[in-house]
């Protein structure tokens, strides 16, 4: 990596923290003392309010409003709520997002509900580099469906590999390993003048930049709830429907409530109207109200402010591995340019897995991907410059004094 | 109703709480003063220490921890820890069950991935009356694959139903409606001898009554965690995979926690030996911890002991409303003989939702299932014999008053 052109000093970034819009944010979450929290792509930190509300839930609605608390306490229309509170954060209508399952469960609802409207159709279409669990997810609906064929291609491959054989074109927005953002706009209008529709996953885009599924003309989404959006640990996944296919769409997991009156317990399935229909089972309350904590730390934030930062912090912090760390081999595992990059900075490293155990052992808290990926991800609602700064001095004393080699760092283990 | 041949007196509830050997469990749970609640069978009370149990999860391990409690604090393995808890109050070994999901999308996994077992079979049997997300789920089913039907037949009809193009036979242990008790043994041996495979959905019996799947031989299972596991509202369900079966089932909702090494980030998609594969996306971290606190009520409890009490509680109310409300036209809904009944009693009254309302408001919480049926579940770790006194006689002086003629009873709200 060459040095870019400034020399940052602390006073930079001081200055820059005084001025950015976004600092009292921070207030917002428990953010650990002397941890520099890299990996909000990954799961998103503690929201300061979520504790207390999540023991209100427990002990007042749950312990002493028991069975009543499904109306008294509305928990029946948590899904629609925390879907409401969703769709301005990705150019939805408040009735078009719906909270829900795992982003897996919701994508194999999505894709198979797609293949389904487009019948006679054989392809589903998805990139090489798509994160797996879309890709195993596809295959598995590959195997169970007769006359369906999951055809991956490279990134740069995706426009001309659509024909009139495609039935859904499925791709994830923002690359999870390099932060490669698809032009999503583009995409979808190739993808409907052959007639197919799209499935956008918005794991890693969500609360992390700007998205207007609707200017771009999008069928379905699906999303992660426990990244940017900072739902807690295994929070529930969202989906959208866009208004137009909402009376079409038949999910194949028909369950209770996505049933026109599930109370009546009526012995035909009935879908409801609107985007009811494509819950499952029982809603998860405690995952729901932790992810509706969570997104009300976007309360009166403009998307495009984060998006500011989120490049602000991104530019930074490379410039500064070329400032601080020029010596040592890193190479740019996402773009330059900061427009055509995620809210993350991915580096090669042949000894990636070892120098990001030395950073955690540090508090410098990113995640590293296989073979040799270390992610670092830009969470602007509680990163501060300085955050920045302090984190990459620390990488370069690592560096510098080859901590990482100490074979203490050099052994595998799992994190999502 | 009939008056049975016991008079109950006060002194004979006294006696038989004194004598009851799960008297002291109660102080595990918060159950509200004033409020006798025989709704558990909906949504399980709440065990005094789930809130400091949550508090750690999220104060702690995930804001403290972060993205490093998926090794720290073993979050990764929770599923199967979960699982383990399970397996011995359903006759199961340890790793053959794990804790993902809801039960509606764990039924669509078990009874999907029976059918590709079965192949060239057309039917899945199931029962008419069985609880409506395991038909409209199983209806999603069909629609989705070519060549399979469901099958919907009488209870007593089952047994002959089971024929040679069977794949699967997919039942609800206990009837959610009338607590009627499948002979499981009997009817998954039947399915086996025409080469069928079974599911069985245990929510209704899960931590109500002792069951041996493995000794009944059964091959699929699914079932609820927020009924009498005690795991909150929209916990997570479990599955049960025998373990002659663990190598050949590939469930269609093939997520990356299915993967036999998720964190390798492999594009093709290789299933986990054991029950692993069984699982979809990332696992709800929130819900199963609190799924794991209510598990830890059954620790050192014999599922007999549980049974004998179940059915004591039962036969206690029935008499009870004959002794208490001869007058007042309520018919049995269930069986009066509590070998053939499961953890609740049911009643029809044609006014039966506006009685509930009325009983609801004074504190007695049971649920209503339409047209004319009132449940009252019986849960003994938390009730007493004095409670269904209590109720009873709270019922018998709402009953005499016609306080549920008040037309502010009478208006229909969900109640799960």
């Amino acid at each position: 990596m060459t040095n870019s052109a400034t020399h940052w000093t602390l006073d930079h970034i001081r200055e820059m923290d005084a001025r950015d819009p976004l600092a009292d944010r921070r207030d917002l979450f428990a953010v650990p003392e002397n941890i520099f929290y890299l990996d909000g792509n990954s799961l998103g930190a503690l929201p300061r309010a979520t504790p207390g509300r999540i023991a209100e839930v427990i002990e007042k609605e749950w312990g002493e409003g028991l069975i009543r608390s499904w109306n008294q306490a509305d928990w029946i229309n948590l899904p629609a709520r925390v879907g409401a509170m969703i769709a301005p954060l990705i150019g939805a209508e408040t009735w078009e997002v719906v909270a829900a399952d795992s982003t897996s469960v919701n994508l194999f609802k999505m894709v198979a509900a797609a293949c389904a409207m487009r019948p006679g159709r054989r392809k589903i279409i998805t990139e090489t580099g798509n994160f797996p669990t879309d890709l195993y997810v596809m295959q598995g609906l590959e195997s169970l469906l007769d006359g369906v064929d999951l055809v991956r291609v490279g990134a740069d491959d995706i426009f001309e590999a659509l024909d009139e054989d495609t039935a859904v074109l499925s791709l994830t927005h923002v690359n999870y390993r390099d932060g490669t953002i698809h032009d999503m706009a583009a995409l979808t209008k190739r993808a409907q003048a052959m007639g197919a529709l799209t499935v956008w996953d918005l794991s890693h885009t969500a609360g992390a930049m700007p998205v207007d599924l609707n200017d771009a003309g999008a069928d379905f989404a699906v999303g992660c709830g426990y990244k940017y959006l900072n739902g807690g640990p295994g929070a529930p996944a969202f989906l959208f429907v866009a208004d137009r296919h909402q009376e079409e769409i038949d999910p194949p997991l028909s369950g209770w409530m996505g049933h026109a009156r599930p109370f009546d317990f009526a012995a035909e399935y009935e879908p409801a109207e609107g985007i009811a229909r494509n819950l499952c089972g029982t809603p998860a309350i405690l995952g729901l109200a932790a992810l509706e904590a969570g997104l009300e730390t976007f309360s009166g934030v403009d998307m495009d402010a984060i998006r500011v930062k989120s490049m602000a912090l991104g530019d930074l912090f490379i410039d500064l591995v070329e400032q601080m760390c020029g010596d040592h081999n890193f190479t740019l595992a996402c773009g330059r340019d900061c427009e055509k990059r995620g809210s993350q900075v991915s580096l090669h490293h042949a000894d990636g897995y070892a120098i990001m155990q030395a950073l955690i052992a540090r508090g410098i808290i990113g995640d590293f991907r296989a073979p040799d990926v270390m992610r670092f991800g830009m969470t602007p609602l509680y990163l501060r410059y300085r955050d920045i700064w302090d984190a990459v001095s620390g990488m370069a004393e690592i560096m510098d004094g080859a901590v990482w080699r100490d074979p203490a760092f050099s052994e595998r283990a799992a994190v999502t």
